[in-house]
């Protein structure tokens, strides 16, 4: 049994994801961000940086392990299932380094255009347009990225589990704001689509019900 | 044989001392990122999201892989080497987790701040202090992981070589700029100075030589 610790947001979305690709047990439980249910000391213990998702495999060998960062808990998940990410190689390096942009790049940036247009507490429009254009630039190498291969880096993988909750809502949102930022990235849609369309990924994206 | 393509940044920083730290044969090529010699097309190939570092491994069974993003590389040279990275459990979990904590956290948001700092066209208060605020939290956060721990996850590992890079020079600064915000941070200052003097640590800050 996986306990997942989560909230209605993409990092949350990526691993509520992979546990229904790779059917394991889980039980999800919220974390109300709204409440500040992060800040509580028995959710500090297993992700001292107040963020989620965190989980704790209950069943790992030696007794349970905690693990926080959503890049860090795919990765612990594909190799404690063998799904997901190659063992070796070139394969399993395109895997890692798609899934590290993500995690770098995608996610803060995305983040930071989400927080100037919709959280700070006056409008500034240099900070909107910078988040804007890297996140409109990070989608259009996507795209580049998507139009000679299936998915993010060949295979089906934990990159595509992780850029997927934030493309598919961020591309959206520039699309309908911003429409020459980011042109028609047929090479996106169809990704977005192929992946909405698997039921691992619609399980996935509906946790935790609140 | 390595090649690491790199530039005197934090994130170039990172590979080189894992390099310095392993021994594996390397040779480092400057990218002048004044010159905006990332957007050259045969760099693109190996990088496309115009970043550095990036490395080809020249050895690797199958023949060359290339890898980008510091993250991902840090990890390919851990698993060529059995170096830095724990191979299975809660040992590999917490490495994992730390290093995505610089990735996502660390690295981003000291980045955003020294933008908003020396970069940007306007000073924007609102901007600047976000910012610090943040590189500050996750300054004093380190600080409580140290506190009980040698490294950051135990045992030295590439989660302290991520890290490093940024933190030494993010805590110098902000110290200087606004020393209530992070306070004597006793526990960094000691991991700092140790890493500082080892060797391999000094080597890899020195690359590229320019």
């Amino acid at each position: 049994m996986i306990d997942l610790y989560t909230w209605t947001t993409p990092n949350g979305r990526k691993v509520s994801i992979m546990l229904e690709e790779t059917g394991l047990d889980y039980a999800a439980h919220p974390v109300n961000l709204q409440m500040q249910e992060q800040f509580k000391p028995e959710f500090l213990l297993i992700s001292p940086n107040n963020r989620i998702p965190a989980i704790i495999d209950q069943d790992a060998e030696g007794g349970p392990v905690s693990v926080f960062e959503s890049g860090a808990i795919l990765i612990y998940l594909a190799e404690k299932t063998g799904q997901f990410l190659p063992a070796s190689g070139a394969a399993r390096a395109k895997v890692l380094e798609w899934l590290m942009w993500q995690m770098s790049g995608v996610g803060p940036m995305m983040g930071q255009a989400s927080h100037f247009i919709n959280s700070a507490p006056e409008q500034i429009p240099y900070a909107i347009n910078r988040y804007l254009e890297e996140s409109a630039r990070l989608i259009r190498l996507l795209d580049d990225q998507l139009a000679e291969r299936e998915f993010v880096a060949g295979e089906y993988s934990i990159a595509d589990m992780a850029i997927y909750p934030w493309v598919s809502a961020g591309f959206e949102a520039i699309r309908n704001a911003k429409p020459d930022m980011v042109g028609d990235a047929a090479n996106c849609v169809r990704w977005i689509d192929a992946l909405k369309a698997r039921p691992a990924v619609a399980k996935g994206m509906a946790v935790p019900e609140v």
